[in-house]
């Protein structure tokens, strides 16, 4: 089945954790706004298409079903490619971890926008720069140590018992979206994320992910996307 | 099976919507923390107890399974209690639903800690304001005409199809802290909102919820909780 992709074609975001699933999959795919422009995703935000109604992209086209939230597109795909643990309570901590990963995804981008996604970060950058200093001061090191101790209950290099799994690849994206945005914050830590950071190293060496890392598929981060380089937001 | 409910004693929180779950389906649990203390969650989250790692409560046990995050505990209650579609794919889209559940009760967190959850409210009031007034004016009406939307394409009165599910029990839960606090937001909405409110009603005559919400189970929502009403924050 070749899968249509949709999210916003020019960033990373949420989308990237699925575009991480199908490439190292080596899924077939189209990356539809990217193809078409962002126009494309309208008809199903507008409830123009059958199937689910996505309040947000990304969401994934599988055959005739419209699956949304980024969380529950992995827990699909990984079954179906490898990406999942095989009982089904271990893919629920699949599923559980993931919900984490972005519960600190939102968290990362709202320490450039605390106030609104409406306005722009220059509106509201006194209160971006409290909220982010609580977020390195605070949630990076909590998130991250839940994830290092996790890791330590499997087998120290994986996420879910002695596989890799999607899950293994969002927090490879979660470590690098850091590594970009707060570069000053994640060097602090480090001596604490060991285990991260070999996760992170593993990850971008699997030949997939690393042909992909490499292709102009994968959108550089920038400043429009979630994770951002404000050097202001990330002062020691 | 005798389930164990692990979440923060005084609030509704996060752990309201799994009570809502668990009520309605006349199920057996004990709400642990409520009976021994906040202390007794402790284990689980400092990992010394088997199973999955929770981030954080709300966190169920069933049997020897320890599942976490609000969304995942009713994706696993839900098709053992009937409080979930039959098919696969509705299934997902009922989890799907539910994580967009879960990003609206994450914002109306932030609308009283824009800045920090270990600050004091009063200690980031100003920032708060603007954040409040924000999701008042913007995130309300978007989350809430999507939900409408979706009760538009199933039969009008349920969010999956023509069955009654958790995420109708989320729903009612989702209006009933937005209407504590932000009465006069919502009030303003009121006649956008006619699938949800009549939603709300019906959900909150099942006798098994009835009996839950006269009783003395049911926390009052309060100013420790997700859903706060701090006046100011809900001027017009």
């Amino acid at each position: 089945m070749r899968y249509k992709l949709y999210y916003w074609r020019g960033i990373q975001g949420r989308g990237e954790f699925v575009r991480l699933a199908l490439e190292d999959a080596g899924a077939d795919y189209d990356d539809v706004a990217r193809e078409q422009g962002d126009h494309a995703m309208m008809p199903f935000l507008q409830g123009k298409q059958p199937g689910a109604l996505p309040f947000a992209p990304p969401f994934l086209r599988a055959g005739k079903e419209v699956i949304a939230q980024a969380a529950n597109i992995l827990a699909y795909l990984g079954p179906r490619h490898g990406l999942a643990p095989a009982s089904e309570a271990a893919q629920r901590y699949a599923m559980q971890l993931q919900q984490t990963v972005t519960d600190i995804v939102a968290e990362a981008h709202d320490t450039h926008h605390p106030i609104s996604g409406d306005l722009y970060y220059e509106q509201q950058r006194g209160e971006a720069r409290q909220r982010a200093n609580a977020f390195c001061a605070a949630r990076i090191p909590k998130f991250l140590g839940y994830f290092e101790q996790v890791l330590d209950r499997g087998d120290g290099h994986h996420a879910i018992g002695r596989r890799h799994s999607y899950v293994d690849l969002s927090l490879f994206q979660l470590m690098s979206g850091l590594d970009y945005a707060f570069p000053n914050a994640m060097k602090a830590i480090r001596r604490r994320t060991t285990k991260l950071r070999a996760l992170q190293d593993r990850v971008a060496e699997r030949p997939n992910i690393a042909a992909y890392l490499a292709s102009e598929r994968r959108i550089p981060f920038n400043e429009d996307g979630i994770f951002r380089h404000y050097p202001e937001l990330d002062e020691r």
